[in-house]
């Protein structure tokens, strides 16, 4: 990344971030300065996050256990409590330094803690800050039922440093990768094409493409903040995607999936249904579900599971009146939302899904 | 209450508010109707729901425990998880049918499911009429903190019938009354006078004061929906009430006190303080406290009980920076916000509420 600043709003990207971020900080009357981590970025980020900041506030580290399971509203309660009894108020403000997980976990902490209090997202994987913490979704999970709880509020800031991607598995890279490479299908071929280009081994050589990711999520956001119509095209391959990470997450048997690893087997499943359904070319869902197999690696579900997943289906978000509404490819660039597939067709699309 | 329609906004009061509601029912294309309720509002108020409901929908009843302890996080989960398995999506609507605690959890239950469903506060007591169901704000206690956990958002409707409040006990609309007064102290000596003439035995005979009394709060929350200014004088009494309310829930040798009670020992208590600390007239004082314990009964406290009384104002959500702010009463009709008051003038005026 170059050293031009970049920001959008209120979304900063690339080192001089750092200043915006002081200056941010700086500017508010703040009473005390909370910092949600778990251990992971406890070790690796924390260390940075404490290097980068100019002033001298002393950071109240509440740290959470890692993983997508304990995005649930304990570990909400317990952060709750903990920002009780160590003093938070109205003036205090939380840095959520972490990926998806504390992202929004502690949006939604901060944004119904006293009524809602101020927050900074600062992510650290690739997926949070190409998708989470853009946008101002937050929320935790209920059982295995994703975001299931939460609310739409956004943060002071968004403070975006790929050098805290050096930490992250090569696995984690492509879990955000997936996100990016939906940025490409719902915006334009021309996007598709060059993120097809994104090299997972080696970020900083192609890195203005995060930004360019940002961007694009951001374009779209703006356009319809509370998902009444263009927003929806966000959803593109997670209708299926959040349905197979939830069985898988709650099936013993089944290894759990990274969220930008089901979303790419969501999107394969989605493209083929767009195929048959609406106008997307044999060659477009070729070039994209040849792309998409060649970074994830495929899973198998015999029919019962297929099953299960579809069953799931009916506790999407974006369901309307009982029906479930999938986001639909008419070609590379452009879609088509609130789509009914009939369930036959989603076993097709998994049969497909087998035989590539 | 006369039978012209009252609406200021999306708050509709007297019978022919259910029109109104019909309307905004029709108007809204719902999947399905949720209303919560208690054993209470089910008994006494769910039939005159049902009996005004002109459209014909099949309404799926969540019930959940009465009582200010139910008022937490462990309720909304189960209402999350039942509002889940019975189907609700983005077009589903809650009818919140009951008192503060209803209004207060389910608003923040359905602003928070699926990060924010439609709701109506359909208040059945005379506490969450003139209070709690005005102004958007929501949300549950922790542990003792009160409401220490909530949003602020608007329902898309307040629907205020008087006729359930023939349902409740006298001390029930006594509590109720105390936001009433408050309303009067901090508004104007015309309505103060007004307010002191409503007769609890009686409601038909000036329940014209209700709809003057959600006017007053509407006004004020109108001009400042975030609470930066003008809305922290609807505090005034809650400081120590919230602080005394939370201890005798607290404490099983304590008889928990309903809010209104509370509120009125905190209005006596802050009146007091005014008196010291800004320009209150020894008159008003004398007027004020006299009328409070006309209607409430008294409360001793021991000296160790005010220490922990005060104790828990630290965990305020109007403080500011560590400091507990209070708002006080410059005369009738006059307050002063942001007020620091020292613990040993708190001190004094409980030895002042002891003697009267």
């Amino acid at each position: 990344m170059n050293s031009e600043q970049k920001n959008i709003g209120s979304i900063y990207c690339n080192s001089k971030a750092w200043g915006a971020f002081n200056e941010k900080l700086a500017s508010i009357n703040l009473s005390k300065v909370f910092v949600i981590i778990d251990e992971n970025t406890k070790q690796f980020c924390l260390p940075i996050l404490r290097s980068k900041i100019s002033q001298d506030f002393t950071l109240e580290i509440l740290e959470i256990e890692a993983g997508e399971i304990y995005k649930n509203i304990d570990t909400c309660v317990l952060l709750w409590n903990q920002l009780s009894e160590k003093g938070a108020d109205r003036n205090s403000i939380i840095l959520n330094l972490g990926g998806g997980v504390i992202t929004d976990l502690g949006g939604f902490v901060a944004s119904t803690f006293k009524r809602g209090i101020k927050f900074i997202n600062i992510p650290t994987t690739l997926l949070a800050m190409v998708d989470a913490s853009v946008g101002g979704k937050n929320g935790v999970d209920l059982g295995v039922l994703k975001n299931q709880v939460g609310v739409i509020n956004n943060p002071e800031m968004v403070l975006v440093d790929t050098v805290f991607l050096k930490t992250l598995l090569k696995e984690q890279i492509t879990s955000g990768y997936a996100e990016m490479l939906k940025h490409g299908l719902i915006h334009s071929s021309s996007y598709w094409n060059e993120i097809k280009l994104f090299d997972v081994n080696n970020i900083k050589s192609t890195e203005d493409l995060v930004w360019d990711s940002i961007k694009i999520k951001n374009e779209i956001v703006l356009k319809d903040p509370f998902e009444k119509s263009i927003r929806k095209t966000l959803n593109f391959g997670h209708t299926l995607g959040h349905a197979i990470e939830s069985y898988c997450l709650d099936n013993k048997d089944k290894k759990d999936l990274l969220h930008g690893e089901a979303v790419a087997i969501g999107m394969i499943l989605a493209t083929y249904i767009s195929f048959k359904l609406v106008s997307l070319s044999e060659k477009e869902l070729s070039d994209i579900s040849e792309t998409l197999t060649r970074f994830y690696t495929k899973v198998d579900f015999s029919s019962e599971e297929i099953s299960s997943i579809i069953e799931l289906l009916k506790y999407d978000k974006k369901n309307s009146n009982g029906k479930v509404l999938f986001v639909l490819l008419s070609s590379i660039g452009n879609c088509e939302i609130n789509q009914e597939v009939p369930n036959d067709l989603i076993f097709e699309a998994f049969e497909f899904y087998k035989k590539i």
